[in-house]
């Protein structure tokens, strides 16, 4: 059983400004997020139920057409299929969490 | 769409010397526990599969009969149905992620 080590993980850039670790296990991806303060990432949606947690930083959120800003210790759940964008105001850690794998992710 | 305070949330004690705070989704239950120095957790197992994470001190989990110790910056896999325990070697914080929502976890 393997003890895994975040910090060790090799980042892989999403977009650019958002360079994630990833944790894929068999029903769940972890994205553990470095954005660069004014990257953003453009309005997606995908099946996966998704949870966000700002470790750091100040981070705008855009799901289904409302607008709200997060900072460290919050979290907003995304749902499945949700219209969703964002927006770093800070430099920022993320943490999302993803139901099922986010297999696109994979091959990054 | 909420922005959920994880500080805000009520703990409830899973068992003596865990301290869970909860956050339920529609396919994930999310459990930030503190957990005092020497407090264990008795060998049990269930349908979800679990991610560990532990963001302060240092946790022993026994896996299907294997020990580890995990500690702030690392995660552990524990695969559905595993029969697993776990100990405080100190005051801990763990964040652990369950699919599907722990339901037992929400009349606690």
């Amino acid at each position: 059983m393997p003890v895994i080590e975040i910090a060790s993980i090799k980042p892989k850039t999403i977009v650019a400004g958002f360079d994630a670790k990833f944790i894929h296990t068999a029903s769940m991806t972890f994205s553990f997020i470095e954005v660069k303060a004014g990257a953003s990432l453009p309005a997606h949606s995908h099946i996966h139920e998704q949870v966000s947690f700002v470790t750091e930083g100040i981070f705008q959120l855009t799901v289904d057409g409302e607008i709200i800003e997060f900072g460290q210790g919050t979290a907003v759940v995304i749902p499945s299929n949700a219209v969703h964008s964002g927006t770093a105001i800070t430099d920022c850690k993320i943490m999302d969490v993803f139901n099922p794998v986010r297999e696109d992710y994979r091959n990054l």
